[in-house]
């Protein structure tokens, strides 16, 4: 569909629409859009080496960040203690848009999944267990993973290596998200939100 | 939402989100995969650099190619005397694919619109206009635009100033799109197929 007799064209079509969200259409459609304002490529491609350039991983928690150790892990305003486990950097990033929480983060880069072949090796599984045994200090882990069956195998086989070396392990509550109807739930979330009920 | 603290981050995720069909949450959610897999940013940076080298606007008909004058008007296996007019070069593309028309093209830049204040001198009126006098040869003009209210009020204006001049116009048919069901259609596009019915 993309045989527009103009190779470079196409193969930035092809480069386009392997981002996520972006299929052959509409990668053709932005790929168009840029030619039309060709000011536009220059800025973008600027964009792009500079994060290239300035953007690394945290050694530390894994979350993107322009520093190593990243600027939630060296912020002496956070509780260091409470280390709070996500799939990803996007969920991290969630969570401080949220303003809630003031501890730190380990980023685990997915969830434990048999069908993808993913297991914990994959994962940044040791560097949180070997992060829990260098800062015995440490009072909970919070794991916040997707509310999944592979999240929640993921969080069981967590939870187990982290309360062999004795940490305490919380996870997010399960129950009604803001502004749901009770009719509209589906059986296992009001289960779920049964089940944990709070006194008032 | 995209207070990530990283400003260079925000930056990308901004001009990403000024290409068409990209909101913020999934320019944020490209910028993250191109991050873990850095060996693409390369690899983008790369196409986008050789497509605003390498790619030319025809300066006879307003195509995209990596020729001026384009592949399809130095194609002598085409009819130069039937010009098929089209908004973007989109369309010329989608026209191309389907293999049947083998004139040549004259790109638009876009249809006139009152609400948006474009009108004919803000499009390629003149430049189809004087190639045609230029090339008194030309038997027909094919108006391939958009069924909409600004796109018949273009052909019209269009065929008004091409008739002026002696030269045949035509438009594309109007009437049940391939697969369509009868009971689906909606009046307007029945009554056109009615109006264009043709014997068997």
């Amino acid at each position: 569909m993309s045989d527009t007799k103009m190779q470079p064209f196409d193969q930035l079509v092809r480069e386009l629409s392997s981002l996520p969200g972006f299929g052959k259409r509409s990668a053709q459609r932005a790929a168009l859009s840029l030619l039309k304002n060709r000011s536009k490529i220059g800025k973008l491609v600027q964009q792009l080496k500079t994060v290239d350039e300035q953007v690394c991983e945290c050694q530390t928690c894994g979350n993107l960040s322009l520093a190593n150790p990243c600027h939630i892990c060296t912020d002496s305003k956070r509780n260091p203690n409470t280390i709070c486990v996500v799939e990803g950097v996007d969920d991290l990033w969630a969570l401080e848009r949220s303003e809630f929480f003031d501890g730190v983060y380990h980023v685990l880069g997915g969830v434990v999944s048999a069908i993808d072949g993913i297991g914990p090796e994959d994962l940044r599984f040791d560097e949180l267990l070997k992060r829990t045994e260098a800062n015995p200090q440490i009072t909970e882990v919070i794991l916040a993973l997707g509310a999944s069956v592979d999240g929640s195998t993921t969080g069981h086989l967590l939870a187990r290596r982290l309360k062999e070396k004795g940490v305490k392990v919380t996870t997010l509550a399960r129950g009604m998200p803001m502004g749901s109807e009770v009719d509209y739930l589906d059986a296992g979330t009001l289960t779920l939100a049964l089940n944990g009920r709070m006194e008032l």
